[in-house]
């Protein structure tokens, strides 16, 4: 199992960056890779998505079921069915204070890639090695330019609010 | 001018963390690479240190700047004096209070590589492009270390005290 975080600061309050992440349906709109996502069913506290997403020229798509604490002002995520190279896949949107209007933001996560099994590659195509350095690579990727959209988009609501 | 932050969750709590941060003396014990840290001057809420340390196998120095913001448990960093690949140098440490006796711990760092002059390349041996390039590597590699060496430093403190 690997485990990352990563981090931006952004030059807005933590409730709207909360406010932002927790709208899933409107964060595929801000953030170019994401074809779509839709919620399937929400409830008390929770809800579970679908996502359509462009990974590195390959649609790919995962069910994801995300825990809402506004108090903490943390959002944790645990994919119930998982992409191609995917086994396992969790962690945490956090938007922590750091006063002055301003808010660290947070993200974790959790995988492991899956193995190949005998004959059977991973995907189709990949040996268990090479899944596992795509899938810490698109981790890697991935993070910096989902901080970076959410940025953009906190930043782009405090200047018009302005 | 590059900007990079890093980050890394610590189950001990923030002032634990902030106090591990402040002592630098004491820091350069519990991280291998540095081979000594000395205050040279101290005052109201701010410090002036040397730093000697081997950066990818070779020994470096700079004398640092550090600002104390308890309340915030931030502490900022800006190099006076910097390293031979190094233009400008500076930062922050953010010991940021998760609950539940957590803390997030963040490195920011803002930098520029020093730029070779007509024939006089980069600490004698670089072109600006891999000046530029060492650098950005040493702190990627710096940072992730620094954040581990602080996150088992603290975790060993809590288990010691319980």
């Amino acid at each position: 199992m690997h485990y990352t975080e990563h981090t931006l600061t952004i030059d807005s309050p933590p409730d709207l960056v909360y406010e932002v992440l927790a709208d899933i349906e409107g964060y595929a709109r801000l953030f170019p890779p994401t074809e779509s996502a839709k919620v399937l069913e929400s409830g008390d506290g929770y809800e579970v998505a679908r996502l359509v997403v462009d990974v590195s020229g390959q649609l790919q798509t995962w069910v994801t079921r995300r825990e809402f604490e506004p108090r903490r002002r943390v959002i944790t995520y645990r994919q119930l069915e998982t992409a191609a190279l995917v086994d396992e896949m969790q962690g945490e949107w956090r938007s922590l204070d750091l006063g002055d209007g301003r808010t660290q933001l947070v993200l974790t996560h959790e995988f492991r890639a899956r193995q190949a099994v005998g004959d059977e590659k991973v995907a189709g195509r990949f040996t268990t090695e090479e899944a596992d350095a795509l899938l810490q690579q698109a981790v890697e990727r991935n993070s910096h330019a989902d901080l970076g959209a959410v940025k953009t988009e906190c930043e782009r609501r405090v200047r018009a609010a302005a």
